[in-house]
């Protein structure tokens, strides 16, 4: 048990800051620690630290909380620091989205690329790289060698940037791969019973191995795609961020040899996302996690945990154990903590840098691979050689398209931005990317993205 | 003076066959040896035949020449093989691109990819990389030793294939860097005392090195660019191929930080190719080589040089020479072969496996680099780093590219194909890329084609 002190920037966020603050309530390991909580917006900082009290104090959990919506006060002498953050909000994010909807750009300007994830930031993100390497700068002043958790997106672009542009140890989490879960309930199978790998970038990983008690996982799909999957499709009432089993899932698999998993179903190809009838052939009713209909539920949904939060943080009567029942999430963010400080040796799935785990990537690409944690720190396993055809259509167009952001971004080029847009699939004249430009830097949230771009 | 045997595979070619022959004849060192004609259309082969024998005659050139419909027969003993060949010849390439523009893909379902260059042949070029195989194995069989020097296009994706396939000398030629006289006459500049290094890849080399009596050319093409350019453009009347100094050339420049040289300047993205109009503003008034006009003036001067070919190998009493003066063409395709046949140390823009030649690309592809030719062989000069933004947004995309091309002709995965499409911008919905490759592979002579892609 070893006192440390974790820094959350972005607190106040609906999808982590509840998880994290329960993971490390219910980790004895950590207790005696300090937990600071950062974040811009002071209501729903002291919301957050009124649950965060109340809940370690319902669970008797050993941890010391502070709250500042000052950076650099919570970076002081933190040793683990999540950046959860995103600059703007959602808020911003759609009013981007909108004004790129009306000159064509469906979903946005950052849905595109190989994918139409909502979360590439290719274009649209400068606001957020410029933010993640603003807390690594101050983490290299004030906490040099504590370790920056990056948790927000982009992961793979962020990160890539983070480990090229700063010498902190940076791990990136998500919690993506998880689907196997998905894809393990689908074919009848315990997930309790099932091993994987999952390899590739992040948001953007391929099963590797999968296997249940030893056998093949591989081949009870196979069978599943053949003798079962229509009827199951036929039947099928998915959430909006159930995509594991979708039928982009398996086209995927048919098309590039291996098994997407997680936020990787999202993507895929322009192809399933050309318009709201196409996404709702390949991801079911809602068209999936990033049609209009799936991200507004989701945006709803961080919402109504926003109100609920608020609630129970009004009312002083409540448990909120009782709302928030003290169970572990699952998430990896807290044990690799528990990991590294109490070197409790475990299997992660991290986003760090190649260094020649995979053949073909160059070292100072960030890929998402599976790695020992432990007191040593973080060591990858190596992975070696993914299908041709993956690293062909999937894997190298993906790392391009993280390279022309990280470039654009640090040279503000806007030559370069162009260029990028006009290898969009809806970019159907010059004109109408130059014009799409012009409006999202005339927003007013994008002034210095604005002065950046020349 | 050493006699050798140099076979000429598309001797009925209107591009190349008057070219080799004319500088074969002027070359002495080459004297004494034999050249093999062969061709599949009769009636070329047999004028061919006609006019290198009258031209070796009138300049007493001491020549052998053999003329076969056979491929066995012209490769047997052959030190050199020529392969010029165009597998259906244009007329072929001309009803694909009729078929492809039916369904929206303008200029033909091979002018896409980074570029809209003609003569791409990622989807429809299987029967010229089938040719190029067959031509391949069939060396292997029966002169094994010999070198074989691809001059037909797509030098790019060909010769990575073939230097992966086979075991086979092969280098890749073509005069796309010849483009630097252009760029030197418009500045005022004697051809004869620019030197210069051009890297790349086949039709997309760029210049790392641009020297006039030790002056740095780019000094003189940027102050020509702030003070003349304009002018010059108002007044500019080019010939369809007269690209080098177009405002695309310019603009590519200023995107890429480096200035394209020659078919290079034809690519750079389809924002220059969209339509008439926009390769007009570009490429000036025919819109350039790949437009609907430049392409038909350049199909028509094949065709007149072919007329005037049959016209005065009908008419014994012309003297060729008169027609077809007795000057050297500029051209490498001889002089390489005199290199290493007599030690006559030169320096060539060669295409071969980079083996290190150019950083940050695999060794196993083919790039076009200058290379020290002499009875040693060819030995490339090792050139270094590319700037970044060139390698990003114009090497790799390329690269991968022509991956994708090679990829899918050896494992005809029609899925592939259909990726390939997908990130075309011209594909506006998945139904259209599946619909063109149907009538692709309908048509007759792509049976074979056909019967691969499943």
């Amino acid at each position: 048990m070893t006192a440390v002190k974790i820094s959350i920037i972005g607190a106040g966020s609906a999808s982590w800051s509840l998880t994290l603050i329960k993971d490390l309530c219910l980790t004895k390991g950590l207790w005696g620690s300090t937990v600071s909580l950062m974040d811009v917006n002071k209501e729903r900082l002291d919301m957050v630290d009124n649950l965060a009290r109340r809940y370690a104090s319902e669970v008797k959990a050993d941890l010391k909380f502070e709250k500042t919506m000052d950076r650099g006060e919570t970076l002081t002498d933190a040793n683990f620091v999540f950046n959860t953050a995103l600059a703007g909000g959602h808020e911003n994010y759609e009013i981007q989205r909108k004004v790129a909807e009306k000159h064509g750009y469906y979903r946005g300007i950052d849905s595109v690329d190989h994918n139409m994830v909502s979360d590439y930031h290719t274009i649209g993100g400068y606001n957020q790289l410029r933010l993640f390497l603003d807390v690594a700068r101050e983490m290299e002043e004030i906490c040099p060698d504590a370790w920056l958790i990056q948790t927000a997106n982009p992961v793979f672009e962020g990160c890539t940037l983070l480990t090229r542009e700063s010498k902190l140890k940076v791990v990136g989490l998500c919690h993506g791969h998880l689907g196997y879960k998905e894809v393990a309930s689908v074919l009848g199978l315990d997930p309790r019973d099932v091993t994987f790998q999952a390899v590739g970038f992040n948001h953007c990983i391929w099963m590797t191995d999968f296997r249940c008690k030893g056998e093949n996982v591989y081949t009870m799909i196979d069978d599943w795609i053949e003798n079962k999957a229509e009827a199951f499709w036929r039947a099928w009432r998915p959430k909006y961020h159930e995509m594991d089993m979708s039928p982009a899932a398996v086209d995927m698999y048919k098309t590039f040899g291996m098994f997407p998993i997680g936020d990787t179903t999202r993507s895929g190809g322009w192809k399933y996302h050309v318009d709201l009838k196409t996404k709702k052939r390949w991801y079911g009713p809602f068209g999936g996690f990033d049609s209009e209909i799936g991200w507004g539920m989701y945006l709803n949904d961080l919402r109504k945990i926003m109100d609920r939060m608020f609630r129970v943080s009004n009312d002083p009567t409540t448990f909120v154990t009782k709302e928030f029942p003290p169970v572990k999430s699952g998430e990896q963010h807290v044990p690799i903590i528990d990991a590294i400080v109490n070197d409790k040796e475990g299997t992660f799935q991290v986003n760090i840098p190649n260094n020649g785990a995979i053949e073909g990537i160059p070292d100072d690409v960030v890929v998402e691979i599976p790695a020992i944690v432990n007191g040593r720190g973080i060591q990858a396993v190596r992975v070696g050689k993914l299908p041709r055809t993956l690293m062909l259509h999937v894997m190298l167009p993906r790392m391009l398209r993280m390279e022309w952001a990280l470039e654009v971004f640090l040279t503000g080029d806007k030559n370069l931005l162009m260029d990028i847009l006009l290898n969009d699939p809806r970019t159907r004249r010059p004109e109408q990317a130059e014009a799409v430009i012009e409006d999202i830097l005339a927003l007013p949230f994008n002034k210095s993205m604005a002065d950046h771009y020349r």
